[in-house]
Formats: structure tokens, C-alpha cells, sequence
């Protein structure tokens, strides 16, 4: 079958989708600078899940299943001439480009991480962009972006796959448009996505790549089939303040005592997706490219909303978890509706993995397995959105509401 | 009076307003790595007019005005902490930001100058920012955008200044609403400009910092009052199929004896201002910030629209020179039509410098003063919008349509 680059292929999207590619018959070819497990160095942090370097992970889903994926560290937002290289010889079907900064909290921290998120995120997709135009080959770039470039919270409108329609005023009457979703970016780590988009306008327009931007929602779950054929394979679990993502981390909170740190009100609503319909709808976006002169396609790659506070309850009632309001660091509205459109993968034939199906006690599992591994400390998001809010780290731990 | 820190304050735009500012009594910090000087020597090319050092420039400039402007060679891009610690040593009313690579053929030459420009002007803008909210003190930004931005030929709609009132369908019916004009870019180098205005929208939302965000036209003439003064502070004229901007390298090529290079049919419609203009917004910028909560404050910097083969009919009924059409490297429409809001400035009094009035003599006259310095050569523009185009260089002189 068909050649497929993973760029960011060693991180917690980027391996298991790489290994389900590999498993559906792909090629499969990892680009990763290792840059999210030097992250966790400096945060002083780790996956909660052991997880094995590359090279040992690929020896050993190459002895279980007799299928090669090779590895190539490369800093995509750097080494362009390697990457151009590696283009070329490879000549992919698609490109999958996981290798961005991908935490908005982190995005948050200081000024150097603000840069870094932009430099990095910036460079790496543009670089990915200029090497296929530079390449002359006819590849499909499928880009994993973010439901937060949308906004939250706009009342009354289901937000739509990337485009809207919109009518203007003009001298011969009212005049409809079909434009891109305004962007209203929430961190820098969103804003960096709304730049990507506009990257990729320019790309299909002046080079026609046929492109596909994945608006993703908050990734739950830890596992997929691939990833439990063997612990070596194990896929990573933050539960930190600035990579862990809310469902996983009540989840894991409530198996290690901590409070479930809920933020504000917990009336955020968020868009939520399970690892593995992660990894489900970048195989049915692989196999439904673009047509060469087609837009950039963008689908909403969410299956459910819920409001943060909901489910503290859920996991509460489930664990018995005491529930903790905590001040919360981003600058956003307390409480927001918001409803998304996703006819376009259910179209295709996702089924989603809805959290009613079960699977959060696939999370429990895993987190009373590797609860030992756990560092408290980690636990509270100490990112602040601006300078002149104040975090009491001592009195963290208790609640502010 | 008040600190002003023009960032680019050596380019063709920024060396003449930081001596209006000077001369209007502004204490004037100019930064600037010199690399548009050396561009010019990678391209093998140099300003017609013989440009100074900035150091002769600036000390000349004292010993006839008695003002002191400082000097600062920081790249703003890569030196954040060098920056930072200017911005709260000096506590700048305003920032003036030039510090971007600045021509669309240049940054379609190769996919090193693609990458330069998307890193030099994403981290230049984004430094800016971070290192302003990193500051703590309320600093005006005021950002040399371009018309660009908007992409040409939105028949029937002048172009607002920034924003657009659409209408949307909801449930509850219709709603308007009042969003950003919808990006579209022409170039690498505009598309740089599309994703600076995603950057100021996040900051000035998050961080609320004042931003004016001013979409210039096509800048020609060369000299204002102060440049004037003495010739050791001319300012650059740039003639090359890179630098070059349209009316000025018609009326350069007049004066040399080339015919004038139209591309394509000459029915692109462009926006115009004279440099003199340029340095008289700026002004009126300075002095009319947004309020604090205020949105970015968009202008645009234009005081008129001609198409292509219409200034190349002035300029050659003028002078006698002949029309030549070459094939257009660029990919847009063959014509369009453009109207362009420019009310804000001339409400804040701005009066127009428009070509009917007679500048367009001081541009002849100073290429006949220079022309001894022009290298031919360098007149054709051979940048593609296209790899698959194809320029000949050999019978780059002959007429293509």
C-alpha cells in the first residue's frame, strides 16, 4: 500500500495513529524530534504510562506484527532541507502533521514558551507547506488542528465545518459570501492555529496542495487496540497542569485522591473526542483526499459537547471523587454553550466512541495500574493567562469559589 | 516630548518617518539589523540614490537639526531579551513596526526567501507583542500592514477600513455581526500580513494592548522635507523587479531609456500613497491612539486607485517612453476593479497627496540625477509565482502578449 509520514508520530495523537495506519496496511513513516518528551524533562514531569523510547517501540510492533515503520529524527520546524529530502524519496500519499506545540496552558507559561508555541508551530507548518510545493509532488497533507479557533461560545449557531456563510452589503443589493470561520483564538497555542489555516489558504490557492485541517475537540482516552497488544507499545498519559487534558485527568484524580480540580464553574462547554476516533478519522480522512482544485477541507473532528462541571459530576458519581472549584487561569467566558457540526465524518461512517460507551473505565484501569508513578504536585495547572493574575501554589490545593 | 521606537527605522519607509518624527519633535530610537542593506547584497543589487550608513545618517542629521536620534542594531526577530530590555528601558509612547521583509517578489524568489520571510516577520511581530505584555507598560503598537491583505477585486464593495457587518442565519433568525474582513493574500509576503492580524487581534484581546493596524498601498516618490535636507540623507530608491514599486520603477525606467514593464494586461487595480504620506499617517496615527479596550484600530493608508496600464500611460505621456506587457509572474486576476474606504485618516485631516500633483517631477528628477548607478540588469523581475512558470531571461526584454 501507500506511503504515509506521521510528523509528530512519537506523541500521544501521533503513535497510535501511527500504528493504526501500519495496521490498515500503510507504510508508515515517523518524523519526531522527540521534542515533547524533552518538554516533560523540563517540566520535570512524565507520562503517567511508562512509555518506551521509539526505537523500542517500533522493534517491538515489528516483532508482533511483522509490520516495519521507520523513524527519522527531524526538527520539521528547522531542518527543511531533510525534510525536503525525505519528501522526495519517500513520495507519500499523505503527509500527517501532528508536529506542533500542542498545550495551551504550556502555550501560556512564560515568554520563552509563548515563542517557542509560535516559532515552532509557525516554521514546522510552513515548512511542511514550501517542501511539497517545493517537491513538485501531488501530496495530501492532512493537518490536525483545534475546535478552539472557532471561539466558544457563539449562542445560536452550530458551528459549522470551517466555512460560513455570511451575507454583505454591496452596491447591487446583498451579495452572499462563504467565508472562513472567523477565527477567535483563546491562547497563543490556538492562535497558532488560526495561522496555520491561513497558511494553508494560501498553499491551496497559489500551489492547489489538496489539504485537510482537522478541527479537533479535547482528546480523552489513553489506548487503542494497537496500542494494549503489549505495554512497550503503551501509549503516553499526561495528567499534568499544562498537557493533561480534562477528562483523563478527573478521571485520574479521583483514582489517586486528589480533588477534580474543576476551573471557574466548570460552564465550559468543550468538544470531546476519544483517542481512538482519533486515530479513526485521520484513516477515513486519508481515504477521502481532496480533489486537486478543491478548497481546504475541513471537517469538526468532535463527537460530543460537555460542560466541564458535568463531568466532574459523571466521574464523581462514578468514583465517589469530591469536586473542587478552582480559579480559573484562562481569560474566558464562565459559562458558554456550544454546539458543532460533525455530518461530515458520520457521513464517511464514523461510529463515535461516545462516553456513554463505556471506555472511561479503560482510563480508570489504567490509571490505578500506573498510580504509583504519579508526581501530586503536577497536578494543578499553575499557567496563568495574565501576568497580573496571582497563584497561591501553597494554597493550590484548596478551593477559591 | 514622547519616546518613539521605530523598529525598521533604515528601510525605504522607516528611515524618512523617523526623521519626521525627529522633526516634529518626537525623541526617535531606531532599530534596525540592516538587512534590507544586505539583501541588496545578495541580489546583487544597490538603491539608486547613494545611501549613508546609518551612522552618517543620523549624525548628519544632528549637526543640521540639532536632534539626536539613538540607534539600536537589534534583530527583532531572534534578540527578544535585547528588545525587551530597550522597550522598559526606554517606556516608548508608541512602537512603530517595519521590521518585516517587505516585497512580495522577494519572498516568491525561492523557498529560502518563503521561509525567511514567514520567520523573520512572524517572530519579528510576535516578539513585539510578547515582549510589550511582557513589559507591563501600556505601549501604542503601530504596524505597517498592506492592502494586500484584503486580495483584490471584491467587485462591488469599496473596502471597509479592516472590518466587515455580515449578516448570518441562526436560529433565532439573523444576527450581524462586525468581523475582521476576510484574508486573502496574494503572495508569501501578504499572507505574512494576514497572520500578523490574527497575532494583534489575540493580544489585543488578551493582553489589551492598543494597536493600530495601518493597510498601505503601493508607496511611491522617494524623498520628503527632511530627506532633503542634505544628501547624506537621501532616502532609498529601490528600482529592481524585487524592491522596485510600480510608479517609481515606471518612472526610473522612463529616465534610463527601458521600456516600461507592464505585466500582464496592466488591469490590476492598485492603492497608492506617496512616501510623504506614509510619514504624515504615521503621524496622525501616533497622535490619535485606540483607548485602552479598544479593538485593533484599522486603517487603511491609501489616498488612491489607479490600474497599471493606466500610470504606465501617464508616466510614458510624459516622457515618451514605450509600453511593453510581460507575462505576469504573479497569479491573480488579469483585471479587477478596486475601491478603497480610506476615511478615517481624512477625518483626522490628512490632505492627500495625489499624483495630479507634480511629485511625480522629484521622482524624474532624481533618477536623472542617479542614473548612472542603475545596472540594467536588474530591471526584469524574475521571481515566479509558480514553479512550473517559466521566465526567459535572455528574451526577458522582448514583449510576451
Amino acid at each position: 500500500m501507500a506511503n504515509i509520514i506521521v510528523l509528530g508520530g512519537d506523541g500521544f495523537c501521533g503513535w497510535p495513529t501511527s500504528l493504526g495506519l501500519s495496521k490498515a496496511g500503510y507504510d508508515v513513516i515517523i518524523v519526531d524530534n522527540l521534542s515533547r518528551r524533552k518538554i516533560d524533562i523540563e517540566l520535570g514531569c512524565d507520562s503517567l504510562t511508562p512509555i518506551k523510547p521509539i526505537s523500542t517501540r517500533i522493534e517491538k510492533w515489528k516483532k508482533i506484527t511483522g509490520k516495519e515503520i521507520k523513524y527519522f529524527n527531524i526538527n520539521v520546524a528547522v531542518q527543511y532541507h531533510k525534510l525536503l529530502t525525505l519528501i522526495k524519496d519517500i513520495n507519500p500519499k499523505a503527509v500527517i502533521h501532528f508536529a506542533e506545540q500542542r498545550a495551551a496552558p504550556f502555550s501560556m507559561k512564560t515568554p520563552f514558551c509563548k515563542r517557542y508555541t509560535v516559532d515552532n508551530n509557525i516554521n514546522a507548518t510552513h515548512n511542511v507547506l514550501c517542501a511539497i510545493a517545493d517537491s513538485g509532488l501531488d501530496v495530501h497533507v492532512v493537518h490536525l488542528g483545534t475546535m478552539g479557533v472557532y471561539g466558544y461560545g457563539t449562542a445560536g449557531v452550530a458551528i459549522p465545518e470551517g466555512y460560513l456563510k455570511v451575507k454583505v452589503e454591496c452596491e447591487e443589493g446583498q451579495k452572499e459570501l462563504d467565508i472562513m470561520y472567523p477565527a477567535n483564538a483563546g491562547s497563543i497555542y490556538h492562535m497558532t492555529k488560526t495561522l496555520d489555516a491561513l497558511i494553508f489558504y494560501y498553499y491551496n490557492k497559489n500551489d492547489g496542495i489538496r489539504l485537510t485541517d482537522l478541527h479537533q475537540g479535547v482528546v480523552w482516552g489513553t489506548n487503542t487496540p494497537e496500542t494494549m497488544l503489549d505495554e512497550a507499545l503503551i501509549n503516553r498519559f499526561d495528567y499534568d497542569g499544562d498537557y493533561g487534558t480534562v477528562l483523563n485527568r478527573f478521571l485520574m484524580q479521583a483514582v489517586v485522591g486528589h480533588p477534580l480540580t474543576v476551573h471557574g464553574t466548570g460552564g465550559q462547554t468543550r468538544a470531546f473526542i476519544h483517542i481512538r476516533d482519533t486515530v479513526n478519522c485521520i484513516k477515513l480522512a486519508i481515504e477521502h483526499p481532496p480533489e486537486k482544485g478543491d478548497r481546504v477541507n475541513i471537517f469538526n473532528q468532535a463527537t460530543e459537547t460537555h460542560k466541564v462541571r458535568d463531568l466532574a459530576k459523571i466521574v464523581s458519581g462514578i468514583t465517589g471523587a469530591e469536586i473542587r472549584y478552582y480559579k480559573n487561569p484562562r481569560k474566558e467566558d464562565a459559562e458558554n454553550e456550544l454546539k458543532v457540526r460533525n455530518d461530515k465524518f458520520l457521513k464517511l461512517g464514523l461510529d463515535p466512541i461516545v462516553l456513554s460507551k463505556g471506555l472511561m473505565n479503560d482510563v480508570v484501569d489504567i490509571t490505578k495500574k500506573y498510580r504509583n508513578r504519579c508526581d501530586m504536585s503536577k497536578i494543578i495547572s499553575t499557567s496563568l493567562w495574565s501576568g497580573k493574575q496571582e497563584i497561591d501554589l501553597k494554597g493550590a490545593n484548596k478551593p477559591v469559589l
